[in-house]
């Protein structure tokens, strides 16, 4: 069991959160707005409690559940409290207003620039971008375990987030180096595109990128 | 039912070629190798018949079902025998030395690539990139039709794909214009690398990317 931290208390916080409580996982969630922490908090219920987002980060393992900029800050902001943690990135740097590119240059990523940030003594890995709220917290996809991609540069830190990802009910999928984050954040540009697109009826934050079987 | 021109004889074009006759198109299979042509045809069966790569297309539906650097020496020795014409670029421009990198620059795409070669007068469009094989031979995955990934920049020629796709027994998403193929490029360099890596126990080049439901 693994004592995590999630900063942010929005939707991606909280199906990460009810996932890893599943996987009977401790969850302190640091959010900026307390009211909002509080109302999160109360509904995961055992096994959850909250704090402000700049307070003391607890366990060793870390989810920026904050857009790609706010996870920036977060991580220049924590500084050296982060040194010997495992720092997960589960952001998408898609252009919201078009739908049409990414924010990050074609030759990096989001995830590889957090872990610029963040320094040799952090290990960032890239990890859930390709879950979407709903069905992450539901866990399964038309009766499929959802696929977790996992990228990064230390075996060890993707080990443990795999095992997290595993017993909590999910697939997790290494893909390799964390800059094959490039690809994942790449995809999601289209499904999140998809998604918007009321061309596609079907689409509607609801999905799951899986490879079958 | 659209007459249909594959221009090669491999793994891909046999497996297009067993989904299109059972959508009861025609296929007109066009090859380096005569043999290995002949060998195709008479499996394929009635519904299929065979030429030298080099011969007229039929139709005016063209699968470019060749690698990447032969797709483009077809596109150019064809010329103007493509003005009018639909070409579909099935291509994973993955280098397969290191499964680490794609052999397009960052900011174009095999697709654009091919689109930019075949003139104005040509509709290129991106599909099938992310079908492996046996999994599009087979026509469905874990019970499930595959997913057919089309982009491109003319409305007309990719609606003239999804039906091919559709009547094929799979299904059609339209991910928008053509540049999207950078996406579907990309992410097949992360699907690809997983399919050789020895980790990867149950991924043997018979998986299929999804999206779910």
């Amino acid at each position: 069991m693994e004592q995590i931290t999630i900063i942010g208390n929005g939707h991606m916080a909280r199906s990460l959160a009810v996932r890893m409580i599943k996987g009977r996982h401790s969850v302190l969630i640091l959010g900026r707005n307390e009211g909002k922490t509080r109302d999160l908090v109360e509904f995961l219920g055992a096994g959850a409690h909250g704090g402000r987002e700049g307070t003391s980060i607890e366990g060793d393992l870390v989810f920026l559940a904050v857009p790609f900029e706010e996870g920036r800050k977060a991580v220049s902001a924590y500084g050296s409290a982060l040194a010997g943690k495992v720092v997960v990135d589960i952001s998408n740097p898609v252009d919201l207003a078009t739908f049409d590119r990414l924010l990050v240059r074609e030759d990096t990523s989001a995830a590889e620039s957090i872990a610029l940030l963040a320094g040799p003594t952090t290990d960032v890995v890239k990890a859930f971008n390709t879950c979407l709220a709903k069905p992450l917290e539901a866990g399964s996809v038309a009766g499929f375990p959802l696929d977790v991609f996992i990228a990064g540069d230390s075996e060890q830190a993707k080990a443990t987030v795999s095992a997290v990802a595993a017993n909590s009910g999910l697939r997790p999928i290494d893909v390799g180096p964390l800059k094959r984050a490039r690809q994942l954040e790449s995809m999601m540009l289209l499904v999140m595109g998809l998604q918007v697109n009321p061309e596609h009826k079907n689409f509607n934050w609801d999905t799951s990128l899986k490879i079958l079987p």
